[in-house]
C-alpha cells in the first residue's frame, strides 16, 4: 500500500509499504479516507523534531484523521465493516495512573499515531488501530468532517478545562486553526460574547465566519490589546508576551486559558496584578474524551467547520500539501489530503 | 479613648482620640479586645505604604481583632451587647457588580479597616463597625482565637480556591504565617499529606506543631526542592522563584496556588512544563466568607492556633511589637497586642 | 397613594393609602411602573393562603414589579433618582446563616414583598425598598421586561440549579409560565436540544415561540410521554405523577429538577429505578443572584420574553385581571398590571 | 479445581472445574486468596435472583476478592506474576455510550463476576480476568484488606457522589456494612461529625469503633430520628420510609444519598417539605473508579477495616459461612473466606 514518510529535513515521499495487520481481539483494520495537515507535522517536516522527540527517518506521520472499517477483531463491538469512522490518534494504556484518573491525554504509555517511536502514521491508505480509537460517525456527518475532529477537539478540550461561565465573556487570541476551533466550540456550546483578536484581517474574516461577536486587529505598537475585560481570555498565538497582556484583559476572578505553544522556554507575568485580581492560569494538553460530543455537535449542525478546509491534495501530491501549509501560502487554514476517493 | 497612630516611618504612638460615633441603624459600637500585628502593618510601619495605598499621617492602622459589642443599631439582629466577636475587617459596599457576584473580597468600593483612606484601624480602644462585619464566637473560643480569625481565613481562603480533591498529597513553601494557616486549615478540612518546606529550621518546628506530614529544609543550591510529587502546591514564600519552581513539584494536572506576595513586577516560569503538565496557576486575593466557618472550625477544635501566638503587648507597647515582628527577633510569628484587660 | 389590597376571598380592591417612608440611610423610594400577576397571589387571592401563611385582611399583594427611583437615601450607591429598575422582592437580613452562606434564598428573617405579615406588596403606586433590592435596568431594557425579571429568575435560578452539562438533552414538563421561564433561560444560556411537553397544544406554540427544539403533547392515557432519554428533565407541572414519569425519561446519571408546586403532600417514586439508572432529584426555591445576570441577558438580545404578556390592566382593573388569570381565560399566559401611565 | 457453586435454593456446594484459560493479550491468571460474602450473593443463596437477574444452576458466585497473579498475557503492563492484586469485579467494554462518558458503572455490555450469565464468580481457585480489572497493592496491605476493598468501593462511591462540603455535619442511617463503609470512606477523607443511627445497639458499637462522632439508637415509635440537622444524609438501611425521615433531617441545601437498596417499589416523599428546604436526592449504582484510591488509603493506614471481619472459613466450608451470614448469626458483620492459605 501507499504510505507517506518523512525521508528527510522537508523531504517527504510517497513509498510502497506492507500492509497492516490485525493481533488483537480489539483491532480493527481501516481503510484512511482523509488526513489533515496539523500545525505539529509542519514542525516535524521542518526542523525533524518537536522539544525532545526527535524523527528517525524514514518517520511516518499524520494524525488527523477519518477512515472505513475494513475488518474487526472477535471482540470488537462498538464499530463493525463498513462504518465511516472519526479516529482518536491516541492509543492508551487503560493501566498506569493516568488512565485511571481518567487523564487519557496524559498517559504514561501513549502511543500517539505518526509522534516518533509511538504508532504508525495515518497518511497511509490502511492502518490498524484499536477499537477503542474508533468512533463511527452518522450519516450526514462527512468524511472531511470526521477528520476535523482531532483538531476540533483540541478546540473543544480547551473551552472544557475553562468551565466557562455562563452568559460569559470572552476573549480569543489569535485566530488560526486553533484560535478558531476554540471559537466553533464555545458558540456550539453556549450563548457566549466572543471577540477574537489577530494581527492579520484575512484570519478575522474566518473568525466573523466562525461566529464571532466582536474581532479586533491588533497593532504592534500598542500594549493594551483593547479596553473592555472579559471572564476568560484564551490565548492560541504562542506569542508568551501574550500572557501578560491576556491577564490584563480580564475581569476580577477571570481565567485565561493558554492554548498556544509558545516558541521560548520563558514566559513572564505581573504576578502583583494576578493577585490583586485573583487571576487564574490554565493550561491545556491535547484533549480527553472529546470525540464523542463533537461527532454529536456535528451530526446536529451546531458546528460548522466546512470553511476551515481551504485546500485539498491528493496523498500524492501531500508534497505540496506541507510547502503551502509550511510557507503559509494562499491564505491557507487547513489543508486536507484526500486519501481515498470516497466523498460521501 | 486611646488610639494607635503613625506618625512617621518606623514612627508609631498612642494618642488621645474622640469616640467613634454609631450614625446609621445597623451600626455596632466595639471594645477592642485583641489586635494581631500583621505583615501588612509592618510594611506601612516600614515604608509608608504598600504600592500605590500610601499613608496620610497621623494615620491609624490594624485589622486583625477581636471585640465585645457595647452597643449596637435598630436593625442590628445578628449580635447583642455583650457578645464577644471575631471581625471581619472588609466593609463591603453590598450593591457593586463583585458583591452582587458573591466576591465580596474585591468589592469596588470596599473599606478596609486601618488600609490609608478607608476605614479607622482596629488598633484603638472602641471602634464602630457594621454589624455584617460583626460575628458572634461562642463561649469556648478565646478573644486571642477570635482575633487569629483573619489571618487565618486567609489560609481558608487558599484552600478553598484551590479545590482540594481527596486524598490530595499537598507541598506547602514557606511556613510563616501564611503557610502555616494554609496548614492549620487544610489539615482541620481533610485527611490530606502535607510536606511544608522552609530555609529554617525552627519555622519548620511550628510545621511539624501544626500537623505537617513532612518537613524539608530547603537549601539554596539546588533548584530542586525535592523528588516527590504532588496535585496541590501553596506557594507562601513571596519569593517569585518560587513560582517556576512550585510548578515542578506537581503531578500532571496539578494546580500551583500562589499565596505569598512577590516582592517584584515580574515572575517567570516555563510555559512548556506547565503545558505538557497541564497544570493550573491559581492566586488568592485576602479571603471570601470564611469567617464564619473558621469560628466553627475553632469552636469544634479543628484547628489548634494558639501556638502561633509568640508574643504578647499591651497597647501602650505597640511601638515594641513593631520592632519584634518588623526585626524578626526572638522567633517570633504572631504578636498579639492586648488592648483590653478582659482575657477569657 | 393608590393601593390594591384583598378585603377577602376572590375581593380585590383599590383604595387610598397613606405613602411609604424613607427611614434608613439605604432606603430608596420607588414608583412603581408595572406589576405582573403571579400564580401565587392567585392562591391567595382564591383561597387566602398558602400552606401555613395566611393573609390578614386587609393584605398589600403583588411582587413581579418595576419601577422609577423617586428619591434615595444617604448610603444608596447603586442607583439614583430616574433609573428605571428591576425589583428583586426578597429583602433579606444579610446575617443570619443562610444569607452568610450566600444563600439568601433561604434567609431566617426574609421579608418578601406582598407575603402575609412580612414586606408591602407592590400593587401599589410607591413602595420603599432597601437599596439593595435595587437593579437599575439599561436603556433598551423595557419596564415591561424589567418587571418580566421576577418570574424569569425563578427559571435561570432552576437552570443553574441544574447545572446544565454541555450539549445536554433537556425536557421540560409543562409549559405554563413557570416552564416556559426555565425554556427562555436554558436556550438563553446554552445550544441545548430542548422538548417540551404539555397538554395543551395552545401553551405548546408559546413553547415554539420561545424556542423548543420539538413539542410533545401529553395524552392522559399513556403513562410514557416518549421514548427519547434525556441528561436533564424539568418537571413545571405540579403534578406529582410527574415526578415518577420524568425520571424515566432520563438517561443513566441524570436528573430530574423539580420546579413546579404539588398541590399535594405526598409524591410516590419507584426507588429501583432510580438507583439502577443513578438518578439525581432537585428541588428549588424561588430564586438566588439571578437579577442582574437576566437583566445583561435582557440587555443583550439573549431572552425575547415579551410574548408571555398576554394581557394588560389598569391598577384600577386589577381585579379584572385577577379573575382573567384565576379562570385561566382567553388563554392568558401573563397579565401585567400597568401601573404607572410611563411606557418606555 | 475447586469452585464453589449454587446447585440450588440454600444449596451450595464446592466442585471441581476445568482451569480457565488465557484467551486474549491482555488477560491475566490469577490464584484467588479471598473473597467476602456480600448481601448480594445471600440473595442469590435465599432466592435465587435479584429482582430480573435470575440464576441457571449450576452458578458460581464472588465478585469481593483478592489474589496472586500466575501469569500475564504480552499486552500487561500494570501487573506480574507474584503480584497481589485486588480485583474489580466489573468488566466493562470500554467503548459504550457509558464508558465514553466515564461511566464503567453504568456500561452497557458490562459483565459482572458471580453475576447469572455474566462472568465467572470469583469464589474459585483460580480465574481469568483482563489486566484493567486487577490493581497491584503494596506489601503493607494485606489480602484481607484487598478482598475488601469492594465492598468499601461502594462507600467511597456513595461519599465522592454526595460531593460532600468542607467541615459538613453529616448523618448516616444503618450502620450495616455499607453504612461502615460510607462511614469509614467519609472519615478517612476529610474532618467530618458524623451520626451514625440504627436499630441495634450492637452494630453501633462497630460504628463507634470506625470512628463516628456520635450515635443514636432508633426507636420504632418516633417518627423523628433526632433534633439536630445536616449537611448530608446516607440512607443505608434500605427501609424506604428512611427517604423522607432522612430528608427532614437536612438543613436548608441539604442532600440525602440512598445507598440501601429498598425491598420495595414505591418510595413516598413530602414535596413540599423537599422545595421549600431545597434538598438534593442522589442515588448511587455499585461503584466507579473507586479501587485505586482505597488502596492507597488503606496502604496509608487511613483506613482501618479489620474489624469489619468477623468470621473466618475455608472454601470447603463455604455453605456455612452463608448460613451464618444469611441468619445473621453470632453478630456477622463480614464474613471471609479463605480460598487459599497465603495469609501475608
Amino acid at each position: 500500500m501507499k504510505v507517506a514518510v518523512f525521508q528527510g529535513l522537508r523531504q517527504l515521499e510517497v513509498i510502497d509499504a506492507p500492509e497492516p495487520v490485525m493481533s488483537r481481539p480489539d483491532d480493527v483494520l481501516l481503510q484512511i479516507d482523509r488526513v489533515g495537515v496539523c500545525g505539529s507535522d509542519i514542525h516535524y517536516y521542518l526542523n525533524g523534531r518537536i522539544g525532545d522527540q526527535v524523527l528517525q527517518y524514514p518517520a511516518t506521520l499524520g494524525h488527523e484523521c477519518s477512515g472505513t472499517v475494513l475488518a474487526v477483531g472477535p471482540d470488537v463491538r462498538n464499530v463493525a465493516p463498513g462504518d465511516r469512522v472519526a479516529i482518536d490518534p491516541a492509543i492508551t494504556c487503560g493501566t498506569c495512573d493516568q488512565c485511571r484518573l481518567g487523564r487519557f491525554h496524559t498517559c504514561r504509555h501513549v502511543r500517539f499515531m505518526g509522534s516518533p517511536g509511538q504508532a504508525p502514521g495515518a497518511a497511509a491508505e490502511r492502518v490498524v488501530v484499536p477499537a477503542r480509537c474508533c468512533f463511527a460517525v452518522p450519516a450526514n456527518v462527512t468524511l472531511d468532517q470526521a477528520a476535523l475532529v482531532e483538531p476540533l477537539s483540541v478546540g473543544l478540550h480547551a473551552v472544557r478545562v475553562a468551565q466557562l461561565g455562563n452568559n460569559a465573556k470572552i476573549a480569543i487570541l489569535g485566530a488560526g486553526p486553533i484560535g478558531l476551533s476554540v471559537l466553533l466550540c464555545a458558540k456550539a456550546q453556549g450563548n457566549y460574547s466572543i471577540t477574537v483578536a489577530d494581527l492579520r484581517e484575512e484570519r478575522l474574516k474566518f473568525a466573523q465566519l466562525c461566529g464571532a461577536n466582536g474581532t479586533v486587529i491588533v497593532k504592534h505598537e500598542g500594549r493594551e490589546v483593547h479596553e473592555d475585560k472579559y471572564e476568560f481570555v484564551f490565548e492560541c498565538t504562542g506569542d508568551p508576551t501574550c500572557i501578560d497582556q491576556g491577564q490584563r484583559l480580564l475581569k476580577c476572578g477571570g481565567t485565561l486559558v493558554i492554548v498556544g505553544i509558545p516558541g521560548v522556554d520563558q514566559a513572564i507575568f505581573d504576578p502583583h496584578f494576578m493577585r490583586r485580581h485573583e487571576l487564574t492560569f490554565k493550561s491545556v494538553r491535547r484533549q480527553n474524551q472529546c470525540v464523542e460530543p463533537l461527532i454529536e455537535m456535528l451530526a446536529q449542525g451546531k458546528i460548522n467547520a466546512d470553511p476551515l478546509i481551504t485546500h485539498r491534495y491528493s496523498l500524492e501530491n501531500i508534497a505540496q500539501a506541507f510547502e503551502t501549509v509550511a510557507g503559509y501560502r494562499e491564505g491557507v487554514v487547513k489543508a486536507m489530503i484526500e486519501v481515498s476517493e470516497v466523498y460521501a
